[in-house]
């Protein structure tokens, strides 16, 4: 069972209305936690932690590279296991992530050997960051200098330069400085943000420094607390993004902000305020001191930064859609309006254009995209589907209108992935359904339609034009279940899902269209930028979905209905997670890692598919379902 | 005749009660202009303006080096001239600045060839800068950019920066940006503040870019207003810095300063409110808007530039003397509170020590000090005399307290020098005295201070020990009306220099006493660093006499009380004004400039006087007067 699923990060339950079902996932010795549904199993509860663990058989439980130990929570093992395993690993608790179920609030330690290889820089440099790396651009530093004396007269700020190399400062951190330094019996502990001197803090304080690296994405926003000494994560917070009550996606928040300057203001504030209620949670929960941190980097995409920054986004809602900015900005974040320490920075992400935002370059930052050694494409599947491919040395960047049908909007009974949502269906002679929160169902979630469609596909009840056959032309040889559920209504054909006292849950043929319409244009941009490298898609060594709604499908399924090319194997298809906060968490925690962000942003070719003249031909193509082969089973 | 004596800048004539007998003299091709009273000599008045005319004879009207050009004004020729000077040149309106007086209001052209020679340097870079040299961190670009297709969709930001380079900014200034760009068709003028971009100004303003240059002094302030494109001063104001009310030294102030946070702030903010009523009063005498103010540069001792800071100055007032900052400081000038541009940077001076300080080092940067060839000694006498020598590729710098005697103050009948202050004492036979406003005289300030003793010490009236003789024992042969001056009251003796109805002004023996402390130390400073290099005051090559007070002493009268050595030629004592303000224009005015006043101010050795074995045995010795040589007649 699942607790969400279009939603960008797995912590979000942590906001959604929690019932009795939802039992919490800890793993070791990343120390991330997530909640999950009970029945979820231990691959995908790792998956949405952001851990991608090793699954060469594709998760038929036969090779045994999923193992993971489990240290709390009991979990029986399956037959699968037991014919991997030995008796004394299933003594020991070790279990197979591909088999094992969540049934019970839960500790598990994942060995290094079964995070899968070539992710290890992902995870490593977005959840484990190794100690060499953490580079942040804030030091703290405790001085014991000299008072001075008639032979030695030197001013207080050379002396602490002496110690801490020269810096530059203001005013009010020199009369700071001065006067602690003065009270403290020339003590204290110097607090530089890149060569400036912000602050002189009394005592020892190095242990006390922390950043904030926040995702905010159009429908939620994530942030994590990080100590920035040891990188460790100290706390995490998301919520929905309170703009989604000026539009559900970008275009309509672009058109309410460009109406007036009290509308742009009331979008920009409402993110503002958000951020400053989730540093206070932060906080709270950390028990840190919101002047102990110096630092918030922030990843979204185009339109989110420029609200952010209360930029006018009119020009980002007609042709040409220019941005204002392309490379990250640095600024003070006293003045963007987050309070946190008086002379702390902001880092805005570079970006890519107008539709590829600073999400899709901290995603390439956090999966170290350009670093791979065959042909590797990213996408974050949503209302703004966005493509990376990385071949051959070269990046490519498309953003592409799929639409809010993933997110559930204009399907005849979507719905966000919230209490009450379809989020998957399973086709085993008749139709199973897993319903958020085990209530009555009330509608159903991108995921469950990605299934629904799969699983019509296969039974022949919808042609690959998208046809759905309505009741007189069903094949002879249908389970009669599955036939049972194709009707007509108001001259429309529909498959019920669930027909409940209250409202009936189908998939009409409309949706079916709009689905077409949602895949297809994902699919003809990941076409046409295959097409640039001159690939196809068998040539990609490695797709990897990032995000919230990627993160909840089905993989078998997203391929079943081509929203993911069928011709790369099941396992080179690797869930990647939030990778616009993994990115963030990045560019907080290292210089280095920004200034390859602010590269990676400018190397990147934009690859406008609107300019590009087999657009049309393409996502013509792509609607067309593909034919089936019996993929989707299993998953 | 004199306007004032002991004011920081020659022009400071403009804020005192100006009465008929004042002429504005104006020097081509610099423009700089002063205002003297009649019958000034033009030599003189070129000093105070700052310039420094050659003179090889000493001023005595034989070499004819010191040729100028009246433009404007009558100027009957003296004998000398007409010795020196052809028919021609004479009916051409040359005349010589060692001879010629004012006499009316007066334009003079200097030519290249009587501009002292080694001291081009000087009047090139502080007064009339070349263009080669102006490289201000301010720079106004405009620029007409493409408007963003969809074949070239680069950002806003990113479009300016292909114009004008890389650049930092802040967060209101892109959005002026943004919104200027757009709503003028991509055209505008792009302000650069070292490497940020601080505004986007609507049409082409690259011909409105100012600065303010400003010398905050004990006791005057002087800021001129710049264009920074072409390095033209086009105004310039100055006003007794208004902190006198709390004291008229530095350590006075200081002691008020410390005794609460309401002192300091009561300080500072008399020295911010001056400085925004001389930065209004400069804006409206050149018709420029405070918003075209980009910069501002601060130059002043140590306690001046700590209280314009708001740096807490307890420390500056006890051992060991140690200052918040040496290097010079890069601050927001709205932060300091000075309302210009709103992103506009203000530069305070680096300083060398408690007492040796930005004006001092504004002193080197101006007069090219450390590029001499041979030994140079600069003075600024006041009521903290600060001495720094260039030899052999080192400097040295020490402060040395004289006291107040210069300025007026514990001398019985001593003024500063304001309407009514006899100015300047001529001992020929009896005594003439010049005084400020030719009203009947109520004081006297430190020019003719140094002007009697001088006359005293000739007359034999005051022994080389200081002490003056009783009426009983003057000697037989001296002249009547001196003898009649001489007088015992209330025990002590006396020179009467006037005896008008109101009060008789005099110079008494403690006035003398006074007046040997103050010599002593200055002398025993410029000793201790000459010995520090080895050197003997005949070695050096010049000695720049610096500063407020130092420009309107005669220096042969100076020589003979010892203010200054003996041993050096007249010729080699030079005036060179305000180095403090020029100091400062300088650093407005190139950024090359700034850099080098930060390495010369870690350059120089910070000489502690009081901590030299030696000062007390230099001190009691210089306090002795010369055994005189006839020098002190004639300028």
């Amino acid at each position: 069972m699942e607790a969400s699923c279009t939603l960008g990060d797995t912590s979000i339950q942590r906001s959604i209305d929690l019932t009795d079902q939802q039992f919490k996932v800890t793993f070791q010795p990343s120390g991330r936690s997530v909640f999950v549904l009970h029945g979820t199993r231990m691959l995908e509860a790792a998956a949405r932690a952001g851990l991608t663990i090793e699954t060469p058989c594709g998760g038929a439980g036969v090779c045994g590279k999923c193992r993971v130990q489990i240290t709390e929570g009991a979990c029986e093992p399956t037959p699968a296991e037991q014919g991997v395993l030995t008796d004394a690993e299933l003594a020991d608790d070790w279990r197979l992530a591909c088999q094992s179920c969540i049934c019970s609030p839960t500790m598990a330690a994942i060995p290094a050997s079964s995070i899968y290889a070539s992710q290890t820089k992902i995870v490593t440099h977005a959840y484990d960051e190794a100690e060499a790396d953490i580079e942040p651009s804030i030091r703290k530093i405790y001085v014991e200098l000299t008072a001075p004396t008639l032979a030695d007269p030197a001013s207080d700020l050379s002396r602490l330069e002496e110690k801490v190399g020269p810096f530059k400062t203001d005013l009010k951190t020199v009369r700071r400085f001065n006067r602690r330094l003065r009270s403290e019996g020339y003590k204290g502990t110097a607090v530089l943000s890149d060569h400036c001197l912000i602050d002189f803090e009394k005592g020892d304080t190095t242990g006390q420094s922390y950043g904030v690296a926040m995702d905010i994405g159009t429908t939620t926003l994530a942030a994590v607390l990080l100590d920035l000494s040891s990188g460790e994560e100290v706390a995490l917070a998301s919520r929905m993004n309170p703009q989604v009550s000026f539009g559900d996606d970008v275009l309509s928040r672009i058109a309410h902000a460009s109406d007036s300057a009290e509308n742009l203001e009331e979008l920009r504030d409402a993110i503002i305020t958000a951020t400053a209620e989730m540093i206070e949670e932060l906080c709270r929960e950390a028990g840190v001191s919101r002047e102990n941190i110096y630092e918030i980097t922030f990843a979204g995409n185009t339109a989110m930064e420029h609200l952010l920054c209360g930029f006018d986004v009119v020009q980002l809602g007609r042709v040409p859609f220019a941005p204002i900015h392309e490379r990250g900005l640095l600024l003070s974040a006293g003045e963007l309006g987050v309070a946190i320490h008086r002379n702390a920075t902001a880092y805005v992400f570079p970006i890519i254009g107008g539709f590829v935002g600073g999400d899709a370059v901290a995603g390439m930052l956090a999966t170290n995209l350009d670093e791979s050694d065959g042909p590797v494409l990213m996408i974050d599947i949503g209302t703004n589907g966005e493509i990376v491919l990385s071949a051959g040395g070269e990046l490519f960047a498309a953003s592409t209108a799929a639409g809010p049908a993933f997110e559930g909007a204009r399907i005849s009974c979507g719905m966000r992935a919230t209490r009450g949502a379809i989020e998957k269906v399973v086709f085993n002679g008749d139709v199973e359904l897993s319903v958020i929160g085990d209530v009555e169902p009330i509608g159903l979630c991108g995921s469950a339609l990605v299934d629904a469609a799969a699983g019509l596909l296969d039974s022949g009840l919808v042609t690959p034009e998208g046809r759905m056959l309505p009741p007189e032309e069903l094949p002879s040889d249908l389970n009669g279940s599955l036939a049972a559920r194709v009707r007509s209504r108001d001259g429309q054909v529909e498959f019920v899902l669930a027909d409940a006292a209250k409202t009936p849950v189908a998939i009409t043929q409309r949706d079916i269209r709009e689905l077409q319409l949602a895949t297809g244009a994902i699919r003809a941009g990941i076409n046409i930028l295959l097409k640039r490298a001159n690939l196809t898609a068998g040539d990609l060594e490695r797709v990897l979905i990032a995000g919230g709604f990627g993160s909840f499908i089905r993989r078998n399924h997203a391929q079943r209905i081509g929203l993911l090319p069928g011709e790369v194997e099941h396992k080179r298809l690797r869930y990647v997670g939030n990778t616009a906060l993994s990115g963030a968490r990045w560019a907080l925690l290292s210089t280095r890692a920004r200034k390859r962000a602010e590269k990676l942003a400018k190397r990147v070719k934009h690859v406008q598919l609107s300019e590009d003249a087999t657009f049309q031909t393409e996502f013509s193509e792509a609607m067309i379902f593909p034919v089936g082969c019996g993929l989707s089973s299993g998953e």
